[in-house]
């Protein structure tokens, strides 16, 4: 049977949205749920999920629904996909990038708040680790734990929080490119990286799997920032669901800033090609969706 | 040999403090760690370290340091620490509390900014789930999983952050003492019923020491809050180490507000006794350390 992306596509994201609306309480108190909700329900790319559920087919084979690593992708793509979102509720927050407009709607602090916007993402945090131990074991203990630590060591000081840090300390200054690359390694590669690792952790990839799959995630994660980097300056707002143009406006470093536009889009092109290198190196039976994935990331208009 | 509270204490905080201060780390980029050691070391109580190393030794006897027990107890009181300390900096900003003076120092963001304070809380959150989550395996993975699910309760949307949720929608408006009770049972209970929860899961207490346990860790969390309102309106800041008065200057209901000083002074003492009844009826043979802490948060000053 031959693989078709967007089939696999639309599967994949109905099981995460329908599992997102579950797992997202309506019934938080004093409408922190509905703010929760607001801040991840509708108009997600869910990237991070997609990535995740790929990688964990790739090392474990066709998924069963019934099958705990199914399970436990789920999981860990709607936990990845919480602190995504958190991260957005909070990088918009006045204080930060100060901005309204975030996949099409206002954004939460927009909407409810300052207040309720902190409280939002910190809840949102807190919930991304809740998800990947629930109480009824059928996921082994032992997985829970990983998945705790990599989704721990993606979000924190030395991943995305580190990389915002950067993105903080580097507004109005010049960084050469590997500063902005390490800022772009932390601040969005983390978390990219670690779906994949996330998704590798539902199955036990050899060595040398292993470590293709850590470069395609790197690969991957920093094409991505680069892509974003490029549709910020040709791309409009409506297109992109925020406001486009912002890095500019905020005197931010950009690799086009940095490269030029042709340059960047170069370096785009180069780092699809270094991930699907990987995934030839990785000798998994199966990447399609990996494959589709890499190039939906860079071929993006949005 | 007789037990000495005081004694107890002061090895207990040592090696909490030596552990928060080698775990809460200077390097991470742009100035993130200095902001977070700067939130989290020098001056708190550590009230939640202790009661997780009052529980794990009620439950498990007395935990000699290479006992792996130890390291779950150490870990486990570092990780409800940083979940305290960053909702501390996030309800000193601005857009909540707006309180400038914390523990009598600045508050992380009148030190540091708004952005910076943000980051440390969301970065402080984050590294309190990988605390437990260590890459060594000592710790039995399972214990590793559970630590993370009543963490992840306490400070989440149905624990502290929901708390918070209600305490922002209660500001002006009349409480009951139920709603007020409902309120803190979440806003400051939750986090202080998860520490005793996370001692207890350092060992396999009996179903019945297991509620106990939990009675009693509602009891004292409560009778927390009833004390903090009370220190509101009858101490100073500088023995507080924090703004008094706030709570009225809000017009936020408290327990003095409610119940008037005498009352809510009485139900504290009640409190004390509910707890310490609990630990009698926990039949666990060695509960001096929570009953000096239960004797501790009733009497304390500041």
């Amino acid at each position: 049977m031959s693989f078709v992306f967007s089939a696999w596509m639309a599967d994949r994201l109905a099981r995460t949205e329908a599992a997102l609306s579950l797992w997202v309480p309506e019934q938080a108190p004093a409408g922190l749920g509905v703010s929760m909700r607001y801040a991840v329900l509708d108009g997600g790319k869910r990237l991070r999920p997609l990535l995740v559920w790929a990688t964990a087919e790739a090392v474990c084979g066709p998924l069963a629904p019934e099958r705990w690593e199914s399970e436990a992708a789920l999981r860990a793509g709607c936990s990845v996909e919480l602190i995504h979102a958190y991260s957005l509720v909070h990088d918009d927050m006045p204080c930060m990038d100060n901005d309204v407009l975030r996949r099409g709607k206002p954004t939460v602090h927009v909407q409810f708040g300052q207040a309720q916007a902190l409280l939002a993402g910190d809840a949102l945090q807190a919930l991304a680790f809740e998800l990947l131990v629930p109480e009824d074991r059928q996921i082994p203990e032992s997985v829970q734990a990983r998945m705790c630590r990599l989704l721990a060591q993606s979000a924190g000081h030395l991943g995305m929080a580190g990389g915002q840090a950067i993105d903080l300390a580097s507004v109005g200054r010049a960084l050469d490119e590997s500063q902005l690359r390490e800022m772009h390694r932390r601040k969005t590669g983390a978390l990219l990286l670690g779906s994949v690792l996330m998704g590798a952790a539902c199955g036990t990839p050899d060595t040398r799997a292993q470590e293709a799959l850590c470069t395609y995630g790197q690969a991957l994660g920093l094409a991505f920032q680069v892509v974003d980097d490029i549709l910020d300056v040709t791309a409009d707002s409506a297109t992109l669901g925020k406001t486009a143009g912002k890095d500019q406006a905020q005197d931010k470093p950009t690799y086009v800033s940095l490269l030029g536009l042709a340059q960047a889009r170069a370096l785009a092109t180069q780092l699809r090609s270094q991930a699907m290198e990987a995934l030839i190196d990785s000798q998994l039976p199966d990447t399609q969706a990996l494959q589709a994935l890499a190039c939906m990331v860079v071929d993006r208009t949005h």
